[in-house]
Parts: C-alpha cells; structure tokens; sequence
C-alpha cells in the first residue's frame, strides 16, 4: 500500500535528518576547534610581540640612574613613574594574552573535542533506538495490511456465498411456480422426479445459506479486527511520531546545549579575566597620570642635586683691622647724609 | 672671593643640571615615541591576523545553506548564531586593535613630539632669563666687592690719618713741656724761636686733626656704604636661591606635565574604548550562549525538513466493495466473542 510505502520513506528520510543534524554539528566542532586553534596561535605571537617590546624598554631603563634610584627609594618622577607603568601594562598584556592562549589550547578545544565525539556517540544511540522503534512500527503496519485482506477474502466470500443462495432461492422459487401450474396432465413419474427435484433445491439452499450465514460471520468478524487493528495502528504511529521521533531527536540532543554552554563560557570567563586584568593595569597608569605633579616632581629634582640649588651661606661683614663698628653708623655728620 | 666664586660655580650647575632635565625629559619622550611606535605595529599586525581569521571562517560560512537561511530570515539554530557572533567578535576586536595602532600614531605620539619641542624651547628661554639673572646677580656682588674694598681703603686712611695726628700731639705735648720749663735761663732770641715752633706745630695738629676728622667719616660712609651693600646683596642672592630660581625651573616646566597627562589620557581613553567595545561583543556572545536551547532548536530541525517530521494522514477504513459498515459490529454472534 503506498501510505505504507511514503511512512517507510519518511523513516529512512528521518534517519538521513538526524544523520545531516550530527555532521553538521560535527563540522561546526571542528570549525570551532580549527577557530581556537588558529586564535590560540594569533594571541601567543601577540604576546611574544608585546614581551619583547616590554624587554627592549626594560633593558634600556635598567642602566639608567633612575632606575637604580627607583629600586633604591621608589621615589621617582611622576613621568618616569608613567614610563614604567606603561611598560608593566605591556607586560600584563603579554602574559594575559598568553593565558588566553593556553586556556584555548587546553581547555576550550578539548571541550569541543570532547562534545564532538558525544554527539556522534548519541547519534549512534539514537540509530539503535531507531532502528528498533521502526521494525515495531513497521510490524504494526504489516500486521494492519494483513487483517484488511483478510477481511476483504472474507467479505469478498460472504458476497460469493450470498450470490450463491440468491441463485438456489430463484431455481426454488422457478420449481415452486412450475409446481404451481395445473398439474393434471403431468405424469406421476414426473411428478414423483418434480418433488425430488424441489428436495434436492430446498437442500442446496439450506447448505447455502448453511455456508452464507457462515461467511458472513466470518466477514464481519474480519472486518471488526480490521477496524480494531486500524484504530491501534493510528494510535502508534500518532504515537511513533509526536512522542518516539521526539525522543529520538532528544537523544541526540542530549547535553550537547549544555556541554556547548560550558565550553562557550569557559571562553568567556577567560576573556573577561583578560579584560578585568587589563582594566586594573590601565587604573594604575590613570592613577599615575592623576598624580603627574610638576611641584613635587621639582622638589625631587632640586633634592638630586642638594650641591646646586642649596642656598650660599649669608655674606658676612669683613670688618678691617680693629674697625669694631659693625653696624650703620648714624653720627651727625653721616646722619644728614644718610637722610639723604 | 672664594664665596663669590663658589656661587659663580653653583650658577653653572645649576644651568647644567636644568640641561641635564632637559634632556632626560626629551630622552624620555623619545622612548615614548618609539615605544608607541613599535606598539602601533604590533596592534596592526595582530588587528590584521584577527581579520583573517575571522575571513577565513566567515568565507566558509557564507556558502553553507544555514548562512542562506540566516540571510533569509535570521532565524538560526542556537550553537550556529554562537558561531558567528564568535566570527563577529573576532572582527570587532580586528577593527578595535586597527583603531587603537591608529589613535597611537595619529595622536599620541605627534603628541609626545611636541611635548619634546615644548621642553627645548622652554629650556632655552628658561637659558636666556637665567643669564640676565646671573649677571644681575653677578654685578650685586663685584659692588659688594668693591664698596668692601672702599671701605678698607678708607679705613686704613683714616687709621694712617689718626696715627699721624697723634704723632703731633705728641710733638706738641713736648713742645708745651719745654715751653713750662723756667725760661729765664733762655735767651729772647731763643724764646722767639720757641713760640714760632709751637706755632708751627698746632698749625700742624690742626691740619692732621681736620684731615683725620674727613678720613675717619670717609671712612663711617663707606662702611656704612659696605654694611647697606652687604644687606642688600644677601637679599639678592637670596631672592635668587629662593625665588628666581625656582620660577627658572617653573619656567622649564612650564606645560609639561599638563601636557604628558593629556598625551596619557589620549592613550588611556584609546584603551578604554577598546576595552568597552570588546565588553559589549562578550555580552553579546554571553546572551547568546544564555540562549543556547534544545527546544528550540528542536523546533527549527523539524520545521527545516517538514516532509520528513510530519505526521502522516491517519491510516483510513478501506471497505470492501458495497460493505457500507465501517465500525465494529457487535451483533449477537460476534459480541460474545468481542466480550472476550
């Protein structure tokens, strides 16, 4: 029967379905996987990149008298204080940078690994229970395309034997009208071979309607199993296919979201570390910028150098041999001049 | 004087050690310069990696039905939009970086140059002023040196002056002291004699007394002259140790730290922004993977492929020719077998 022929089809066509569904989810592992391997490459050269560049200041700076001062006291110039930082915040980079690098490596591709092996073994699974679920089905169906024949033979025996009786009604029928006719001038040898005659129809209808009866029963009985079998076919391929194909697809299914879920977020949870470590670094340098201060910068500077800007001694008064006046003398004389 | 040759001293450290913060300052905004520099490059390189990557992919998605169907109705599986948010970010984080190596070249570091033209500049006008002021400060103390000197001079005159006057008193004094002696003795001639001598001798003392008196007030005037001088050179030099020098260092650093915060928080505000943008890339990948859902997913995967999931039409009564029954009979032969 072709809605037979168009379920079993469907089945195969689900089958194909499930089976594209997994591959797909497999080739998008891989893409992700190849994506973090690929990125894991990019962050670590990004890092080698901003080490060296931190190195190469880093090495200049070390010679430096600052430098020696700066591990001495920690007191430095508010710019020089700014340099350093900002060659520290190359440094964190780098290292967050490699962190990223190596959480992508050992832990976020082996997840998507891990979750693509999963979801082929559940698709395997599912073909199991597919499978299984299928010959169930397809029993039921058979077995439904059996009872209908078999009511059909019946029925298609009832209409033959009650054709049959309708036939042996008529000749009985045919016999009696014939005996109905004036009979005087029919011979008793006739008459006696009439009367057998009518027996022998009178017998040959009851057997057939002996057998109609039986056939009918037969019939019917075929066709309430059909039904019967009918309606508990409907009710399992109603059930096969909002419930079983359901479940089947969750099998598949099964932790895949989830797993998807924590390596995605392992991801996260490793780029927001990188972007918190990264904001801390540049609150320090803010904090630093705040604290670029030209009057205590000043102050170190004329510290560093005490020989240079340290006032002279006061000029004293050289006073000539014996002369014991050290102060402005106001006699009379000088007095009007010094008025002046 | 040796003290006036020590300040001579301390005024060419002073311009040597302000010289010397010249150019650590320049020094500094040199490494400045190049350490942006070498960082632009290295955002650019990495800002291009990550657009290959995300190219690479994107390319490979944009062929596939299910970028067809993202086209179409923007309606994708869960693991699939994570994907290509995944593939956004990348993108985004590539232009942040291209941004970043963009801001350092076209504005910080042009900064950092003018900052290092403004330090020379300023140096050199600090030079020119500092040179005034040293020979101002100069010309005070050569005054000092040479009202000092007069002073002396007339003090060592007025001293001369007073030992020559007391040398004709004294002459005097013998003089009266023979003139007391009995004079009897003494002839006429010889006391005539006498009398012009005493003359001659207080002509004398007075005019050594009048020369002593002028010494000895040249000799009050330029001390005094010294003592105003000396006064007034020490607030001199200190005015310079204490105020002019410090307003010659303000003047080097007239703008500079002013200007070095604004080149950092043109660098800062640059990060920062970076870091917002990569901020709401992640939250929007977290919301995505937030929504990773089977059921969903489930839905679409059975409405991509609609022949294959729907249930099929109900399995029908297929009556056999003229059986117009067509629900379970239980008439009084069959019932007592459907009883059981």
């Amino acid at each position: 029967e072709s809605q037979v022929k168009e379920i079993r089809a469907h089945l195969v066509e689900q089958q194909k379905c499930l089976e594209q569904q997994t591959e797909m989810r497999v080739q998008l592992l891989q893409d992700l996987q190849d994506f973090f391997r690929k990125k894991a490459e990019i962050e670590t050269e990004y890092s080698r990149n901003l080490e060296k560049l931190a190195e190469r200041f880093m090495a200049k700076t070390r010679s430096t008298k600052d430098h020696q001062q700066y591990k001495k006291d920690q007191n430095l110039l508010s710019p020089v204080n700014c340099w350093y930082l900002l060659l520290n915040q190359v440094r964190r980079e780098s290292k967050d940078h490699a962190t990223l690098s190596d959480i992508y490596l050992n832990n976020v591709i082996m997840r998507f690994m891990q979750i693509s092996e999963d979801s082929t073994r559940m698709f395997k699974k599912s073909k199991e229970i597919a499978f299984q679920l299928h010959e169930d089905l397809m029993k039921v169906l058979n077995e439904l395309y059996t009872v209908m024949k078999t009511y059909h033979m019946y029925h298609a025996e009832s209409i033959s034997a009650e054709s049959k009786l309708k036939e042996a009604e008529k000749q009985e029928e045919k016999q009696i009208g014939r005996s109905g006719d004036p009979v005087f001038h029919i011979r008793l040898e006739e008459r006696h071979q009439r009367r057998s005659s009518v027996k022998k129809i009178e017998k040959m209808k009851e057997k057939r309607q002996a057998k109609y009866s039986e056939n009918k029963l037969k019939s019917i009985k075929a066709r309430n199993e059909y039904l019967l079998t009918l309606e508990a076919t409907n009710a399992s391929v109603f059930k096969y296919y909002i419930h079983d194909l359901s479940d089947l697809i969750d099998c598949c299914d099964l932790g895949y979201h989830a797993s998807l879920n924590r390596a995605l977020r392992t991801y996260l949870s490793a780029e927001y570390n990188l972007e918190t470590s990264r904001h801390e670094g540049l609150d320090i340098i803010e904090n630093a910028v705040d604290n670029l201060e030209p009057r205590s910068d000043k102050q170190r500077f004329m510290e560093m150098y005490p020989a240079a800007f340290c006032p002279p001694m006061k000029f004293e008064f050289q006073s000539h041999m014996g002369d014991e006046v050290c102060q402005v003398s106001a006699q009379q004389p000088v007095q009007a001049e010094l008025m002046l």
